[in-house]
């Protein structure tokens, strides 16, 4: 079921706004977090078992203390007291930090292109405007030509 | 009187500067951070009453919580202890992050539009030059197209 | 002593890179922050005093408790448990929160505008090419009417 | 051991991507929180020694705080309580926010050029199109000249 879950949230992530690198690597980060939670949450369960002191004995209560790590809460209600459930702990904080920055970036990688288009439109249309005077300077210099060339063959029908 | 003051503030986040997307997505993101603190601090006090060793018995601490559970700053001398709460507690943690992901993105692009104004600033200059010395030329074209008719005007009266 | 510093602090952020809005608001921000933490240092002591079970007792300790709060540390050894203290708190959180993302904001768009320099680099080169290309092509018109001249005078003056 | 590991961080996050300002400036102050967590562990086991209530007695301990302190969990098993110790925690909590921030935001400049990579494309194609009608319309005027001067050769050797 855990696998389902993953791929459709890979689906939804991946899937749908997949053109541009930004929101791919969000959601890409997005999907990493998810799996290192889930995955986390069963390995500091295995590391911390039969520790003395130890909190984190069930999945539920880890999959919580993992999500309270990755978001950088940190109420202090549970955390591992091994080297290896501190181990997976860093791999957790540093996914979750990563994750959001990706997610940060990726927002203001947005903004700015719609903020962008919008400038680069203007910009568009000044181009369109030296455009639309340079062919009719080109029609006017063509014209200058007819002219001239009428003008000679008037001399020379004379 | 809740109500009324999400309504204002609604008002003052949205109304505004309602132009660019990042300014509107920002205050969106504000908006929906309050509307969760505050609802959140009551479903959260729903979701412990009667547990055993549950803190958040009350609508002022759950609203305290909240917001240092919003912030990331997680203390510790509160925390849900119940499934339910716990699962609030992700909605508002997660919703808090990315609120002041939106924030931070919109700043970056209110101050890399800004940047970028002045860059374009220059960038206009050096296109109104071109298209100064493109009009001197299409002017002395004209003149040397007047002379030539000259030329030949006067070639045939002679 | 604390004025004196803070002043310098001022020269120190707004002085030296005073050009761009976001150094601007960055530095702002952070001169913010230092101010909010000094300050809420010592308000939180005088809104806890007296309170049962209150840890916040002195200057030292309530500056400690700021700056663990303002970076969203929060270990939890120090928490206000009075309504005013916490109102405070709120406070260093959403300037902490709101000082880091200014600052985040502005490496953003110092790396960005870094990076458009260059790009922008490249496409001024692509305009003076152009630029080029366009007084040689008006230098060869010249001299084709140059030339038209000379043959009309030429043909005159046999 | 620990300086041979350091000179190789430095090698891969500076060697490779060194280029663009924002990926050594990221890289740079990862390299920097690498060698304040590292040192500052050492600092404050040195810093909290003999202190009475201090939980930071060795490194390894200290070592996982430090790691804690700088992604801002602050789980609150572990904290200083002298005056250095808690400097020392300063400097960690600050140089890792300010890593992170970074890190975000060279992320935001990478995804940033690479949308703007596009765009420009876009703009490009759109001057070479203006460059090529501009080049199309010179050779029609040098056209119009030589027909001009056959013209006036053929009237001059009628």
């Amino acid at each position: 079921m855990v696998p389902g879950f993953l791929a459709r949230a890979v689906d939804v992530l991946l899937g749908r706004q997949g053109r541009s690198l930004h929101f791919k690597a969000a959601g890409a980060a997005t999907v990493v977090l998810l799996f290192v939670v889930l995955v986390g949450s069963g390995l500091v369960v295995a590391a911390e078992r039969g520790a003395p002191g130890a909190k984190l004995t069930s999945y539920p209560l880890a999959l919580w203390w993992s999500v309270e790590t990755a978001t950088t809460v940190g109420y202090g209600d549970f955390y591992p007291v091994t080297l290896w459930g501190r181990l997976i702990a860093v791999v957790v904080m540093v996914v979750g930090i990563t994750a959001y920055g990706m997610v940060t970036a990726a927002l203001a990688t947005w903004f700015v292109g719609r903020d962008q288009e919008r400038r680069h439109h203007r910009l568009h249309q000044a181009e369109q405007a030296v455009e639309q005077t340079y062919e009719e300077m080109t029609h006017a210099v063509h014209e200058r030509f007819d002219r001239l060339e009428r003008m000679l063959e008037g001399g020379r029908t004379q």
